[in-house]
């Protein structure tokens, strides 16, 4: 305990919310050149994008997938992995292989779900951390293409999540398999474990929830400090949950199938979560964790310096993309077949 | 990765500081009671105390320790613990011993190294880490008073704590032993484990450093992002790092012994580190879990939601304070003895 607060303490509290006056953030040195040009991006002035329906937003994630799109095939070159379309049980999926499956992960499986607030990175879009898995960690995935709005609001994304879950354990044996993804995509992998207890489907053999939207009810304390920080999402009141409105469809935001930090965690498999010191989700990251541990889960959390919003898969020419999808492939390792 | 972040990658990144508005930070619900009203409490005004000499720091911890030592009666009282002064081979100590040592932890010993700046807590102020750890987790600790300026500068913290360490390693064995502390008491545990490798000691089973003073040089990402944010420590430029300066005495602050996160982790023991999403150290946390696992080091992170630095040990009486020490436990049960 410090001087301050313990005089702090003997002051008495009040419930006056705390000022912070205006601040200068200079780029931090502690980190990697790649992530330093990350972290000195200025924010998007898109990030007041607050669009209502399902087709505006689909008109919105075309142009930018187009933009993605362009980025993909130096990804799949530089990490030497192949991505095909195809179909599981009606929903469409693609198959991300890398060139070289490591002969640990022969019989192992991950299923990803890609993040953007439930209405990004349609189709082949959302397939850039799918291969970065892949080809980091020689695992074979497969990249669930869930129905966004406004082909199919809530639950769809989450049915189409669940139907390539299902034949995943039907194909490798669930113990075999990993399930990941970030943002609306580590809410989904939350989501989808909260559903498989539903159901009475078996428990994969470990998750990684990177960054997981885990509470669209505007609660968690970052929404507030990492306000203007975060040089991603920027702001409680920006594009993100405003998609998330549109895809919940006029269904309560607090149902743990939208917002899972308010579901029963007991039960779950190995979670290795992964956020910044800068991210607007940080507090809905650690609050999983510390839900996760409560439960009696084994959790493990990376938190990684300055990174806003999922920046550990902005560039993966950086040591710190390395270092976290390695963390995510030693955990799988440790977990998966056990 | 979302849109606004896809949009400002090709608006091509600037060196630029970020600029963040003023802004308020309402209390958060999504902790307890207790918690709440610690997060309330506004910053004391103390924290410019920018003493320069040791003898400054002294008569200013002499007059907080006073008020400190007003509330142990009623920790020692709820935690169940008792406390005694000794000397261990020269070195001032606290026996704090619960009332109930779990079977289990018969053989263990804990090495307890409190906090302050390495100025503050003098005599048994500095043992109310060391009841809660007693008392939560029903070990035997022993807490050292370690001496702080004027009466001895840098290294004399550290010699002190090894002579601690050496002396319960010959009694207790290095693998039943743990060590832990917070702040300066987190730097101090790391500097411990530099300085026995660099003394050819062995290390000890585990380890918990809480939000260490781990980089001493201004350097952290979150000294800018949680300044005005973090209720105890407040600034980068506020007392704690006057307090370094005035223990190191001249000596260089990028000394592993003073910045730890700049040492070789090589070879260190299962590490729990634990802070707060407001905290001042949040990165100079975190910084140290990513150096100790880039290390191969097996390191677990705790990260609490919406608290300053060191918040959590600041109320027996919180949910949220119980879970911390039983994190710290359950690490230390896992990892003592093999």
């Amino acid at each position: 305990m410090m001087a301050a607060a313990a005089t702090a303490q003997q002051s008495g509290a009040t419930n006056t919310p705390e000022q912070v006056p205006a601040k200068s953030l200079p780029v931090p040195t502690d980190v990697s050149p790649q992530i330093q040009k990350v972290i000195a991006t200025p924010p998007a002035t898109t990030w007041k994008d607050l669009w209502t329906t399902g087709e505006q937003w689909r008109t919105a994630a075309d142009a930018q997938a187009a933009k993605t799109l362009q980025k993909l095939p130096g990804l799949r070159e530089r990490l030497h992995v192949k991505v095909e379309p195809a179909t599981i049980d009606g929903v469409r999926v693609y198959m991300v292989t890398p060139d070289v499956v490591s002969p640990e992960h022969k019989d192992k499986l991950l299923v990803h779900v890609h993040g953007g607030c439930y209405e990004l990175f349609p189709g082949e879009a959302g397939t850039s951390e799918a291969i970065m898995m892949a080809g980091f960690g020689h695992f074979r995935v497969i990249s669930v293409d869930y129905r966004m709005p406004p082909e199919a609001y809530f639950p769809g994304a989450l049915d189409d999540a669940m139907t390539v879950y299902r034949a995943a354990v039907k194909q490798a044996g669930a113990k075999d398999v990993g399930v990941f993804g970030t943002s609306a995509g580590g809410a989904l992998t939350l989501e989808m474990m909260l559903r498989a207890k539903q159901l009475g489907l078996p428990m994969p053999g470990a998750i990684a929830p990177g960054t997981p939207m885990s509470d669209v009810t505007k609660t968690g304390d970052s929404f507030y400090t990492n306000e203007m920080v975060d040089n991603v999402l920027v702001s409680r009141d920006g594009f993100c949950d405003a998609a998330t409105v549109v895809y919940a469809h006029g269904h309560d935001l607090h149902d743990p199938l939208l917002s899972p930090v308010y579901g029963d965690m007991h039960g779950f498999p190995p979670t290795i979560l992964t956020t910044g010191t800068r991210d607007l989700l940080l507090s809905n990251t650690v609050r999983v964790h510390r839900k996760l541990r409560e439960a009696g889960v084994e959790a493990q959390l990376e938190v990684f310096e300055a990174m806003s919003h999922a920046q550990y898969e902005m560039d993966d020419t950086a040591p710190e993309t390395h270092e976290a999808f390695g963390e995510i492939t030693a955990f799988f390792d440790k977990h998966l077949g056990h």
